[in-house]
């Protein structure tokens, strides 16, 4: 299988790092083409940076699709997920996601673990969108660290634990779920060192593509989650632009 | 003062009336300032169409806010509406947003109408963002029309009346928003055949924009509408740039 | 326009207060006419003070309110606000909810700032009633004050800047909604001092009055805010009784 | 013991009615002694009515209580409920409150039934202000009927057995709480003749009082039912003006 | 009336001391007939103790119920209430149920209060199995004590004492339901040292079922209360198979 | 992967059909294990049926984990998921949770589809256990089927696809979850006949089991699904026994 992983953070550190864990998680049998976004920030943690997002989501998504099998966007505020889906008819995947829905069948209240106070709300609304407010004990979250710090797992393993476990107390806590690729990987190192479940959303959303795969669902042709109307769009990508236009002749085949 | 009316739909015939509309609500002493997209959807509907609003609508913030007093956000799904509030320091209202608003302050529970089924969800979810859910008696709609039927009164009319009519019985609505610039002005034409207040989004928006004006509030240095941390964006056009590496300065200011 | 105050606390200083930031908000074209009430507590403060004040509300707006143009509602629990909209068919604002809708138009999670303990049940009662929990971050107090220590702002403003800032922190809060008339016209002094948006729900309410005036929205003939059944009403001042007797016809005019 | 009947409908043969049905349910060793309310509607069904409710039950308890040892308040809006519980020191229960929790001890999801439908929208907010939503299945109404037909048992219990039948199908009701004085009595004459359980307001009130004095509470010293600080009321009734002034010694009493 | 007490804890003095504090509670003219559970968990506080105690009040049940009058559950998790609601025609009550419900009869926001974390979460999802989420103010519990300790009444008392006054800050407590049958009895010897009312869930149980008993309700022929439909089941102990054999016939009876 | 199939339903031909569906989905490197109840109902309907069930799935769980690198619990109500999760240490799925998860990810809103009303309001409490209400367009129901219709896919399908169809329009699902194990299988059936995404959750529940191994989650020390303390638990079967008095060392040994 052929997977697409889309990263709109404009940093090929981080896709090369999703992509890696991607394909230790995913075994053999599984090709994984990273691509990296070409215009937004690179490192996404605003409401303005996650709409850019969405956008270069699309317009990667409109050019490498074709062909693949699935998709794994590679945000953590899994910002265009359900555009994706709409405009798409393979799997569509987030890391947040999944990570979630994961955590959510392992533990009866999981939190999300963050760096920086600036991301907390969204996590928060992310959280509301997908209707899993019961769920979630709460996001917390680690002082910013600088990209140096973050590398230095001798320093960010401790604080990670020391967050961890107090979040059992303070919000009962029951299982965590990593934010954020820098996160990619560092599950394992925590796993035996803390008490409750550390989830990697990559990991986690890698095999949830597997899921639907194996599940062989059909593109829905009722709903927001259909094929939209073809339209004619101006002023877009030409993929972009090509990939509205056949949106009608899509449904027919279907 | 002068008002940015952004209009994200790429129709300059959606952007005329609303600017009409809008000055007919202001009276005297306001000037508006009609942008429309130029890149997307002609009429917004879909989730990718609303994700490629949302950069639209920066983009055009960007580059025409400067020297504005306030931001009219003239696209019904609200598309972009907080990511405005990040990114400027100057008032900004969604016409859905303002037009729910008023309809909670003479009602206990309004409906939102629209045309066709697609964008049902997207309002639900509207709400539900906003959380005005339990304030909310449903979305309704009708077939969608031909540009042709839209414009003929004699067509429209009656079966707004009929809808409307119909909706205080199955679902107790007390009041209606009207969504989407296609209903601007079209409230007034209602008011005395409906049982209901009847709601136009631009009305209420342009009433909003100038009780922020009358509050005088400063822009928050705290919390998610806070401006972003500067940051170095790349692949995009140069006054959003711009206007994301002088993020930093513009808080020091403050 | 001639819009009446109804202050149902039995103190004329507030009034007297509410009156004269109305006006300096509203600007030219506006009469102010404030109405004390005379039965009831002199600052408002439990259940039993709340039901109180709806019935003197009821009493004075049917004694003053015909030939005006509105009522704002000056008493920070809006008891009697949607009482009042079901039997007038006039436009009528509360402060509180009017502030609190002005801030959810600037911030994702507003909290409501009180003085000390006992309203604060009451204040989390009237957002659930709104339907706005999921807007509201909380409800702070700080400890009361005496009268004298209320008056003298060089000891309250810097008690507020310090709760205020503490609520950035403790609940999230993105903007602050001061309630009660004793606070009307300190939003300005706390403007440049603190990180957040400060709402002064009086001038929030004298705006969203010339909203509704602005969308010259229809009395509802149907729900819960149409005009009730004409009924014989018992031992109820005069213009109370005439009032309810009359509704029937009102309704057959419309 | 000796039970306060307040009931601020205007009407003495719902007194009536309420005082037999509550001592047949009773049994020996109560006294029950109805109060009707002298100011305002007499079948209370809109908010104005209810707001002139809680004043008359405000102060028909300031001038009755004194000596009793419970009050059952025999409105179906248990208009100043709590605020009764505030200022007394007895338990205090409402006919709606009452039967809703009866319900909830025998179904999953109760129905409240009424006729017309003006007051349904008014028990939805009773059922949200009391934190019942997710087990009430929904509001049902019957069209009003005349005085003449309601006490007509030939045509109202055919009436209520098809519109009950036919909530198990619509709302999957699973038990049908009867609002209202009016209904008082009519649950046993239903009991056999629909296949869910029929659940009368005031003889769960008078089984809720008799376990509140089992239970022997104290009254709160803390939170927003304790009694209010002593205040200086004016133009209140004498009964309730000494009521107020009280408060201080009461609680320092305690 | 005789009352069947189902103990599922497999610890006779809890028994005993529910039986005679429920004796207390009622008066003469009841009989309570108490029976332990006889596999199982001594005290039981896990999902998995609560899953086992669910079959074993089934089966006790099945053996004990006919000829009694109603049922006492007396298992603080009210584990298999509504099974035994199901499955037999009497009144069933479980004591945290009851607890709660009287608790919502005296203020609008009650705590539970339990000892140790374990449970902490089980009884949150209890109360939002119940639906009552709005009206809990939380879970609090204090540190497990030994056996002995527990029944030092000198020791107990106070740590109750302090737990609960600190609950009205924290988390604004209006009222406490102490859960378990360790506790019952004791909320008598607290009555005058708090500010707060303390509900004893065996005698609001025991209540509860004298007001079901007053109410004369109907067994349900329709919805999830109602007798399943005749089945034969198999490997369970004759009075269980004898039970679910007969429903049919029950069923065709009413 | 030995991977163990609990079927409380005491019908062998279902067992068997799960453990078909569920190969077939695994692929190669997956042996299932199926074990049959032994006490219970032959298809769990009821509550009571699914507490019965909870117990029985313990018992098997107790016999026969041991060895299993996870467990697949074949119960459309999930009966005693939870509880296996606090017993066991290794990944437990249910097929309804799984199938719902799954569903979430293609969809924002899916439709349970079941025969027969009776199990509705489970599915719909099975729905509020995981807080997934607001994703859950309903739960519809087609009238029971007798064996022989159920097992006649020329019968049956024709029935599924008009019900699918109508829920597009009724409740405006997304996404369809089959129930029941009696559904396995048939998803691709329908795959192609009707416009939703028919997931099957069995399917589902094999591959949630595959994430959760490959994510190699630890069991968690802390939280309601941590072992039990260890306790001497009376009158259960020997293994189940055994088990509650090892968990303590179990603990010890992490």
């Amino acid at each position: 299988m052929k997977i697409l992983v889309i990263n709109p953070n404009t940093s090929q550190f981080v896709t090369d790092k999703v992509c890696q864990v991607a394909a230790d998680a995913a075994g053999s049998g599984f090709e994984f083409v990273g691509v990296t976004g070409r215009s937004g920030s690179p490192i996404i943690g605003t409401r303005a940076e996650c709409a850019l997002a969405s956008k270069e989501v699309m317009t990667i998504a409109a050019e490498h699709a074709e062909g693949c099998d699935g998709v794994l966007l590679a945000i953590s505020f899994d910002s265009g997920l359900d555009v994706l889906r709409e405009i798409l008819d393979i799997p569509v995947v987030g890391i947040s996601e999944a990570g979630m829905s994961a955590a959510m069948s392992v533990s009866r209240r999981f939190a999300l673990l963050t760096f920086g106070d600036r991301a907390v709300p969204l996590y928060e609304e992310l959280v509301e969108y997908y209707g899993w407010k019961l769920r979630c004990a709460g996001v917390i979250s680690l002082p910013p660290l600088s990209q140096k710090e973050l590398e230095d797992t001798r320093i960010v393993i401790p604080k990670l634990i020391d967050k961890i476990e107090e979040s059992t107390q303070t919000i009962r806590a029951e299982a965590i779920v990593l934010t954020g690729a820098v996160f990619a990987g560092i599950a394992e190192e925590l796993r035996d060192r803390v008490c409750l479940p550390i989830v990697d959303g990559v990991v986690a959303g890698v095999n949830q593509l597997k899921m639907l795969h194996a599940l062989n669902l059909r593109k829905p042709t009722s709903g927001s989650l259909a094929f939209p109307p073809s339209k004619k769009l101006v002023g877009l990508p030409e993929n972009l632009t090509k990939m509205f236009k056949a949106f009608g002749s899509k449904i027919d085949r279907k």
